[in-house]
């Protein structure tokens, strides 16, 4: 009898994101004249950029070639992608990072997702709260997590609340644990991590042996130069983190697949027995296994992102969400809103209005000004009370939403 | 302290393939100027065809483009490409599939290696012996398998050999087994499986409460319109039957990453206290936590493989790799190799000449004729004294690595 994986039953009811399109389904079906503003699910707007869509036409011309036809990609990626990255993402912070600690994957989700696979299912998982879900989901999959209680929390999971007397940004706990999951610039508060932060973190996973996953997919959206991009600018950090970053948010490649992990060789685990194992083989063996690269015309696309001229025009982009962001923060601000991130992030942590639960004030945005939020109870206890608002939209949508969401809870946010 | 997934230290050394990889890279070093033909890893090597190439063009110019960009994609598939899934590849065979009930990805190697995250840790995994390595090795790293005998076979999976005498297609074992991995096409022996057998695979399924993983990724390469393209031609196959497809090597796709795989509502799994659970729910949490779409513009491409004119042109350069293979298994057949395969599949499966070890063979066919073949053990001990062969390659390669394995070894075949 094929038995099922029933861990799968401890997870919530369902994804955030899909859950969030059926409710939004089901309110076009009844009001198809809406026009919806979606600040919902980060997903950015603006068409790939000129330099990209050049890589593109002539990978693609490439491949229709004889001569320049490219079947599968090196596992860990094409040595151009690795050089590039190594060049332009880590030399200029002064980090040096080897061809072979790189791992060029389709997205730093399924990064962030596939990592849990390579440690111990005794392994004690730690998260802040709220937290992006794919990184819950996927110990509760692995069985790493039980069965969560009434608040939606898992009690083999330690979850660290980000609050805001803790600026969003928890510090290290008391508690054990061997595998930690930081979000900076995070998704959903918004907040960055400074490099005392970063320091205090590090410093707690040497003395601890515990593993950092740093998930630095919004770099991009950092502006103040003094504060880090990557953990690695972070002394000790070679020794117990792996980071992931992305190009999705970077360069508008959400409907493109491109990230990398970086896993270095000094990063090591233990068996049970007190070997020291270096993580950077087991991912390796991972991705060889049960991955079979990027396809090479996007990891030319990628390419370009990191060369001068792409790398500029992304920058402009990220620089246009950026000030999307600044307008929000500042409109809803004024308004009475109590408003977080939306800085050195796309995204903006908020406070309800009225004190209505996240999931009631996503239905009454909706209703009222057909606006699409993610509530931020989806991700985490801690963010019941918030909704995550997207800079990812037109100028235009990012006003109008602004305008509707001031006129309908304006008043109650006071 | 983080442990590390200690099931990994259950792997045999290292994936085939790097490991081929490796000792090629040592004979060039060595041999700088020895010109090397590669029928080892299944590569294709045709460009694109046009009308892959006319599709990507315009999906990346709608990519550039304010009103075409499209950011994520729905997470199992734009419409356009399940409808044409369904249209194309099962409606000709009288089989109606759901779009809800297909999965596109990046391809069948994932699939086939994630499938067994919705398995119980206690479910009993039957393959064939010769066997693709993926299935073996994420069950491995999944803790299912337990460690491996001298002869490199794990205590925990049930081994079916596969052999000369059953023609390389197993029956259904008498052994308890809850999950079974069919691959036809084979992959490595070339040999396929009839309407009659795999009625009798389905039998035992639905008779046993077992699941079939029909990996259908050659199935292109069935030349005979009498033989099933799909498991679903089978009644009963909806409920026991889980396939998988990739554009990969019916189109070129190696390098641009396109499969899809089927999980119909019918086909259930089940919980420890008896309650049944479709699997298709499971594998579709699975996509939606861990997974994030294939790229619009490569969904695009293996739309236009199943429109008219494209499908024309890849069934051509199917019909040139056809016909290598034919010429491989008639010369080598003549010269007194034993050649199994390479009929309706891309791949022959040969007798190693003087009763040589596969990985002696291995070296003295690189070392002798200069050609990259795949050792028979590689897939398993059963493939222990035959090689593999694949048939992407050029023409000429093809006649080439013909006549040098004949001139090396033809002697010793006899």
């Amino acid at each position: 009898m094929a038995h099922v994986n029933e861990h799968y039953r401890n997870l919530a009811a369902g994804y955030l994101f899909p859950e969030i399109g059926r409710r939004v389904r089901v309110f076009q079906q009844a009001h198809p004249d809406a026009k919806l503003i979606r600040l919902g699910i980060g997903d950015v707007v603006l068409p790939l950029v000129p330099a990209v869509i050049q890589a593109l036409h002539a990978a693609v011309d490439e491949m229709g070639s004889a001569a320049g036809f490219r079947g599968y990609a090196p596992d860990p990626g094409y040595d151009f992608l690795l050089e590039a990255i190594r060049t332009h993402d880590y030399r200029p912070r002064g980090v040096e990072i080897a061809a072979d600690e790189i791992f060029v994957s389709d997205g730093s989700k399924q990064d962030s997702g596939n990592i849990q696979e390579i440690f111990g299912a005794d392994c004690k998982i730690a998260v802040s709260d709220p937290v992006y879900p794919v990184y819950v989901d996927t110990n509760v999959m692995a069985g790493r997590a039980g069965r969560a209680d009434e608040t939606g929390r898992h009690a083999g999971i330690l979850y660290l609340p980000a609050t805001e007397a803790n600026g969003f940004a928890p510090d290290p706990p008391a508690e054990r644990a061997d595998v930690v999951y930081l979000c900076s610039p995070n998704n959903p508060t918004g907040s960055v991590l400074d490099r005392s932060r970063l320091e205090r973190w590090v410093a707690w996973a040497l003395a601890n042996d515990a593993v950092l996953i740093f998930d630095a997919a919004y770099d991009a959206y950092v502006g103040d130069p003094a504060l880090p991009r990557s953990i690695y600018e972070v002394d000790g950090a070679r020794r117990c983190a792996i980071e992931m970053r992305s190009f999705s948010k970077r360069a508008g490649f959400t409907g493109l697949r491109c990230a990398y992990t970086v896993v270095p060789k000094e990063c090591t685990g233990a068996t049970a027995s007190g070997e020291r194992v270096p993580l950077r083989d087991l991912w390796a063996r991972r991705m060889s296994t049960k991955f079979n690269g990027v396809p090479y015309v996007v990891q030319r696309a990628a390419e370009a992102v990191l060369l001068p001229e792409g790398r500029k025009q992304a920058d402009e982009q990220v620089a246009f969400y950026r000030e999307n962001a600044r307008r929000l923060a500042s409109g809803l601000g004024a308004a009475g809103f109590r408003v977080f991130g939306g800085v050195h992030a796309p995204y903006l942590w908020v406070r309800t209005a009225g004190g209505l639960s996240s999931w009631d004030f996503f239905d009454g945005l909706l209703r009222e000004a057909q606006v699409v939020c993610t509530p931020g109870a989806g991700f985490g206890p801690a963010g019941e009370g918030y909704f995550r608002l997207s800079a990812f939209n037109s100028r235009e949508n990012v006003e109008e939403a602004l305008a509707r969401i001031v006129r309908a809870f304006g008043g109650a946010a006071r």
